[in-house]
């Protein structure tokens, strides 16, 4: 996945958390999906310290910028979205879900700056810090249990801003058998069956051309079925060869 | 969001997990997008009783089923996905993106039962748990850090999950055929392939735990491409039998 210039324009804005675990984490799911900027507010002092100073922090971590209040930290941005677990009975705020949502900030990043806050582990966004926000967007979980782990938050956030309208991705397809391939197959299987006795052979087996019989149209649909690649029918040939020369001798 | 009962029928699984925390964000994040059934694949013990005991666990977290093997753990399944974040240079598998694969997954959900698997925080999933996997889904992470934190990921492919229209599930046309279904046809090949010379029976073979050859890994893995369906898995099991009892007569 290539990392769009529009992705550096993103700020993820950590308020208020208190568990090292989680700054971490956040910093992490950032680095995962493209994201550079973390900015932390009022970080309980010893979580933050933690966090930066863990082994392995990455410097996204190491370069956060610390703010004393939302404000600060949001003042260069264009666009500020807040997140929510919960489903406001009178929201202050449009609250969009976060498909929609990851669309419109996508939209503003090729413009310009935007923030993107969690709250604290405990609490959530408080109606202060809500007040600096343009809208909410809320990840869709169960009503019996809205309220998210702050670094599984942000990672699904960040998943699906960074997911974008272009991930249809194609499988990786693999060539497939030709019907001449299948048609090897199901006659190589056919003599397998005979030879085993799992197919009775017809005493007329010999001057009835084969394909008359309702087991052979039975067993190339059962070899069509198997939607086989090339690489996979050839393995079966062999396979198939091997029993039936063994079978024979 | 309501819970379709099709959420009932996946089961997550995870596989030699060594972190409390990690099983306890997993059974968060279950809960949050309304799966309920975890299994776990030999956790590392004080982990797994750590987590179930921690405060507040989730009745899902102590109803966690243990198993000692993935193919236990899968047996009851017809649709086994594994979870990779590296872009595997020669896939075995097909790898699908996530946002496609959990489109095939909801639609398996609506006839049967799928399983997820997760690997260890450090080594992710064995080539011998890959062995009994359909296929592989990647979250788009970037190539420069792949690797996501575990809690991060399940709560990114559940979200997924969780997120699509559910209206786009067409249920399938032919029961699948289970896991356990595979194992015995893949016993039973591998059987056939020894009986017939196609592979060589190792001196060692009474004595050794056959999962322990890379050939059977490569033919677990034949036999899961071919995407049958139970009825199909029961038709080459009878035709398996007759060549197996051919070839030893």
């Amino acid at each position: 996945m290539s990392q769009p210039n529009e992705f550096e324009r993103l700020r993820v804005v950590l308020v208020n958390t208190r568990n090292p675990l989680n700054i971490g984490a956040a910093a992490r799911a950032m680095s995962n999906f493209g994201f550079a900027y973390l900015r932390v507010v009022n970080p309980f002092e010893l979580a933050f310290r933690e966090a930066r100073s863990a082994v392995g922090a990455a410097p996204l971590l190491a370069g956060a910028e610390e703010f004393k209040s939302v404000a600060e930290a949001v003042a260069d941005c264009s666009l500020v979205v807040g997140t929510t677990a919960l489903s406001r009975r009178d929201p202050q705020h449009p609250v969009r879900d976060l498909q929609q949502g990851a669309r419109l900030i996508r939209k503003r990043l090729s413009a310009g700056r935007a923030a993107l806050l969690f709250g604290s582990e405990k609490r959530g966004l408080s109606n202060e810090d809500l007040s600096h926000c343009d809208w909410l967007v809320r990840i869709p979980t169960r009503e019996a249990h809205r309220s998210m782990n702050l670094g599984q938050a942000v990672a699904v956030c960040l998943y699906e801003l960074a997911r974008g309208p272009k991930s249809e991705a194609q499988p990786e397809k693999s060539v497939p058998a030709t019907a001449a391939d299948l048609e090897r197959l199901t006659s190589q299987l056919l003599d397998a069956l005979h030879a085993s006795g799992y197919l009775k052979t017809r005493a007329s087996s010999k001057s009835k051309p084969r394909s008359a019989a309702p087991s052979d149209e039975k067993i190339r649909r059962l070899v069509h079925r198997l939607n086989l690649s090339a690489k996979d029918a050839e393995l079966f040939l062999g396979i198939l060869r091997q029993i039936l020369w063994k079978l024979r001798s």
